[in-house]
């Protein structure tokens, strides 16, 4: 299983696994994909560095990714506190309220919010990035529009190459023009932000839009023959977030949300604004219900919303208060029935690749059938 | 390019089309597909008789399938007179109103409204089921839920495949208790009535829930990688409807529209309950947008809304108002930028399924190239 681009990185199968755990990534990694480590939950730099040894420790060699999310319109000058000022009082209250009918305690005193908003600032990001840039790094994502140019100018001098989500071809043209080196198209089945353009119709779309730029698919992948659709859907890899969520290394710390994980069906989903400001598929919640009832206050733009939840997501996750507890998650979720290894996870992904590329050649009435 | 299921309807490629035009019907099973009419647009069996004859004359013995729309849940004994009267007043004005704003003309006296929406009713499915068995259908399929026992039986009595449509699982399931033998999986992207799953994830969910039940992926196919995505994911066969809307068999019967068409992009569509009154995808216009504004009176349930803006779409399509005319359609109507003969889609159809297999079995590392 080789393209391009998978040559050009080294690694064996062409399918790039993002997960906010290192464990993962370097599993990922270690099965001969590229783990994809996300960064915005490292509020510290310091404690990406640790992760960031930890990884290089732990793939061999192999490998691996980052991913930021440096918004591509930076806010010049303004504090958080600047920021925070602008949510209105009534939002507030709508956040309190909700929590309160859900009976969600207080967070112990001196306790800092787990959800840490702070990861979408720029001058975070950056401060991840100079961490990154000490670290054998392969690949540089980013998860809102183009990195700036420095930042790809920097990635390149450092033998990293850049990839940027793109939920449309005008946006792919977008990152195509601001230099980066690949593009993910992420569908609207997809995890987290995510536009209104199913995999299906914006891979090859994006594909046309970039070539010969590479692009992977995202969005709706979680076995093997989701893995074969994407590449025969023009792509030169494979990107899978949500697979990931339910594995053995996966840190997710909430025995009720894998639980959750675990139960929810592929119409268990929903693109909400509730948690960012900014569309994004996760579980159907109490939560989600409540910010997409006409009848209560809209969610604000980004970066309000994340602000005005922070607390209120860490609580739900820290009390689990399953009615309210979700996260980021596709469609996929249907898949997700058991806890297994990373390694047992990614083995299905390749054999059920060879059998669904089986498959076809038969249809196709060619041999086909013969490794070479 | 042959499955189980195009063998054993007997047709070359398992390619089906969808389309309420004889001509692209007869144009697609000439080319070794299996064309499928959409009879919703016939009021009188009539019409329906007049055009079967024509295609039987211009199938050449091919097969030809039949798609009817016979709700699931039967309306017992109440008149069309008496679901009109369910009708809010606050809701026919509203009609009255945007069609004024927009400075849409009245019917001439007498003429009849063009969208014939009695097509939706069990009587007529009926009627015109009395008529399809009078020729040589091959394929029953019916876009909402299974149809009744005794036309699934009589179907099987006249030799004819039945196929439903289902947006889950669950549906699909159904379809497969109610002794259907094909599901259409159809996908979040597709044209006209359709659920939240995108064809990626919908189809091998489908697949794995009717197992050996043989499944059609549909929604957002309308390229050669797109067919070999879809069968790849498991399916035995596609379904495609928007595709052939700009071909020049088609008799749209309107230039705006069909310019309309030509230069929507993928995101130009939205899933809305404007039309019928379950969602389903057609393009964004000012009309889609009057009726999915909060502040406007939400559509009706089907039969109502369909009853509701019968006369409205008349009108808007009689006089070609561009701003709210539109069409069901996917979201491969990005596809659609030039009018082509029936056989120029199809053709492309099977080269470009011909291109993606050998362009994966390379990123498989298999010959392939080579057809038996």
């Amino acid at each position: 299983m080789e393209t391009e681009l998978s040559q050009r990185l080294g690694i064996e199968y062409p399918i790039f696994g993002f997960t906010p755990f290192p464990a993962v990534a370097a599993a990922i990694s270690q099965a001969g994909g590229l783990g994809v480590l996300g960064a915005v939950r490292y509020g510290a730099a310091d404690d990406l560095a640790r992760d960031l040894d930890w990884l290089d420790a732990h793939t061999a060699g192999r490998p691996y990714g980052l991913d930021v999310v440096m918004p591509a319109k930076k806010v010049e000058g303004v504090t958080v506190a600047e920021i925070e000022a602008m949510i209105p009082e009534g939002h507030r209250r709508f956040v309190k309220d909700t929590l309160a009918r859900h009976g969600v305690p207080e967070l112990p005193v001196g306790e800092q919010s787990g959800w840490r908003i702070t990861g979408w600032m720029e001058e975070v990001a950056r401060r991840q990035l100079d961490v990154a840039f000490g670290h054998p790094v392969k690949l540089l994502a980013n998860a809102l529009g183009s990195p700036p140019p420095d930042v790809i100018q920097r990635a390149h001098a450092n033998g990293a190459l850049v990839a940027a989500l793109a939920g449309s071809a005008r946006h792919a043209r977008h990152h195509q023009e601001a230099g980066i080196d690949i593009v993910v198209a992420q569908g609207y089945e997809a995890g987290g932000h995510t536009g209104e353009i199913a995999t299906m119709v914006l891979t090859p779309e994006v594909v046309a839009a970039v070539s010969p730029l590479p692009v992977l698919a995202a969005g709706g992948i979680g076995s093997g023959e989701q893995v074969a659709a994407g590449l025969a859907l023009g792509a030169q890899g494979v990107w899978l977030g949500s697979i990931w969520l339910t594995t053995r290394e996966a840190e997710l710390n909430s025995p009720a949300l894998t639980r959750k994980l675990l139960a929810a069906g592929s119409g268990d989903t929903v693109r909400s604004r509730a948690l960012t400001g900014k569309p994004a598929r996760q579980l159907r919640t109490r939560w989600t219900e409540a910010w997409d009832d006409p009848a209560t206050p809209d969610p604000l733009p980004m970066p309000l919303q994340g602000l005005l939840v922070a607390e209120a997501v860490s609580r739900i996750q820290t009390y689990e208060v399953e009615p309210l507890l979700g996260t980021p998650v596709g469609q996929i979720v249907g898949r997700l029935n058991t806890e297994r290894p990373v390694r047992a996870v990614f083995d299905d992904l390749v054999r059920g690749f060879e059998r669904a590329i089986t498959r076809v050649n038969r249809i196709a009435g060619r041999e086909g059938g013969r490794p070479r």
